[in-house]
């Protein structure tokens, strides 16, 4: 279980290696939204989301002589570099299983930060078996993208920043979004803000059609999506939230708010236009759901999350051909 | 004549009001560029452009009754929109007075600050008198955009907040890498960095053809452009460098680097895809210079300053089409 002692070891180790990221806002965006808006700019952090945070903390937790035989991770692209980025600064082995359809920019990132990546086809192969047995066969250590309480903690000091920043702003009490696959992220944010700043109460977000933790919010028990693929936001599509994450987030969080593919667009080209930061489709639905949700939330301060910026370029250009011209 | 006790008072004058930008990287950067990089992301600021700084601290440092009657200042966009956020803020009159031509994003935004949007033609009308005439009716103040002491002690703050950065990276030496139009922002950097990290050089960056800087600094006096439109880069081009900047300038700063227009657009791609931030193209030209002009530098690491993010969509889709695909 993770704890304020774990979270705050997390942030030790991450001193000094991750971002300490800005909470960015604008005039012109606060009066989109009708209320006061900051945005958590993760996308700016190292490998280009918040997974740096979480693989950082993961491996650097591991005793040396596990470390040394190296790590292993499943991931469609950003938990993949994070995890990756983290492996090449400790010098050691990592190999990412990631499926063939992940958008082309972060397979080659991955492989640019120094892993091994091995593709695999969603429909007809076993991404568990294939990983299975190169574990055994090398000795690596599985890293899971967020059902493991040092992941959560390592993602849980973007909830230690947001609330000094907060402070900083002078905001004491509103709503904390956050982009939610499968809960790690929000689930450690929540229980950074739980210790830090109480009165920040978390909200995750999620694309519409791919809204399992809202509806696991809802009933009180673990639903799962329909269908995992046909989303833009690739990078937050998990089949249901973790059995470690979901107790937090039943126990921390407000309901769960779902945007639709037309505010996600439109989110990233108001933030490309107001703010100049580049977020991908799957890190701008807490933004979505601070400018166009505003009848889902329950206070006059929203802080939004940009979880990640790993856009391919033809993307990012149709959501600005469609709405920053 | 800006000194560093002025630069300081501007610092505190802009405390809790301009951010202190983040100081990023990535070893993809690095590897094209063959040494470290580190880019100073100036387009986070309000306003999306370091010309915040230099508008607040002109406002801020006015007698509080000459304030009162308002200001009025000329400009093709960020000037523009950094003095009338600060008038705005203050709750004063702003009259801005910008070319017909200029990127609608600029006129736009500048509006929506607040301001009252004078357009003149470039080609017939005569800016100068259309501001003597306002001016001497409503008892405007002029805010300069560059040759005013109490502007460049703005821009220099963030040379104090590279000087803090660079010993945050164990940077103590290398070359700070500057997009230069009038030179308020580089003359203001030097001299900050002067008095705190005097292991940090300054080099002027413009877009080639347009280079009045560099040659006023090869041949030690004040050159003109031969043309003042056809840039890509029209957040920096003027006339000629400042009455009172290129003295310090001529002091304070390494040999100028020209970047084409084609480096200019390769280097916004890379932000996007690398940083995950928006420059604008006459933002881009010192990032240009860090990645493409290593044959000029002469040192190891290169700091390079984003200065602004105000480009228009079609612009930036232009530059991922052609090299972010």
């Amino acid at each position: 279980m993770t704890s304020l002692a774990m979270i705050e070891a997390a942030a030790s180790r991450l001193a000094g290696r991750a971002r300490r990221t800005p909470l960015l806002s604008s005039p012109f965006l606060d009066e989109v939204a009708g209320r006061r808006v900051f945005v958590k700019a993760e996308c700016l952090q190292h490998t280009g989301s918040f997974k740096f945070r979480g693989g950082w903390s993961a491996v650097s937790g591991l005793e040396p002589d596990v470390r040394q035989r190296g790590v292993i991770a499943f991931s469609s692209g950003n938990h993949a570099q994070g995890v990756a980025y983290a492996a090449r600064l400790h010098g050691i082995a990592c190999v990412i299983i990631m499926p063939s359809d992940a958008p082309k920019l972060k397979i080659a990132n991955t492989r640019a930060f120094g892993a091994e990546v091995v593709l695999y086809d969603r429909a007809t192969e076993d991404r568990d078996a294939i990983g299975a047995t190169l574990s055994a066969e090398r000795g690596l250590t599985l890293v899971k993208p967020f059902d493991e309480p040092l992941v959560i903690a390592g993602q849980a000091t973007v909830g230690l920043e947001i609330a000094e920043q907060a402070l900083e702003e002078g905001v004491s009490g509103g709503e904390v979004l956050v982009p939610c696959g499968g809960g790690g992220l929000t689930s450690g944010i929540a229980l950074a803000l739980e210790a830090q700043a109480p009165g920040l109460i978390v909200r995750s977000c999620e694309p519409e059609g791919f809204d399992d933790t809202a509806r696991s919010l809802a009933t009180g028990t673990i639903q799962r999506n329909a269908q995992l693929s046909g989303s833009l936001c690739d990078a937050i599509i998990t089949p249901q939230p973790g059995d470690i994450t979901f107790p937090i987030l039943k126990r921390l969080c407000g309901a769960g708010i779902a945007v639709n593919e037309d505010e996600v667009l439109r989110a990233m080209a108001l933030a490309f236009t107001r703010l100049k930061i580049v977020i991908e489709p799957g890190g701008a639905v807490a933004v979505a759901a601070a400018l166009f949700r505003g009848g889902e939330l329950k206070s006059d301060t929203a802080i939004a999350v940009a979880s990640g910026g790993n856009v391919d370029g033809a993307l990012f250009r149709a959501a600005l051909e469609k709405y920053a011209d």
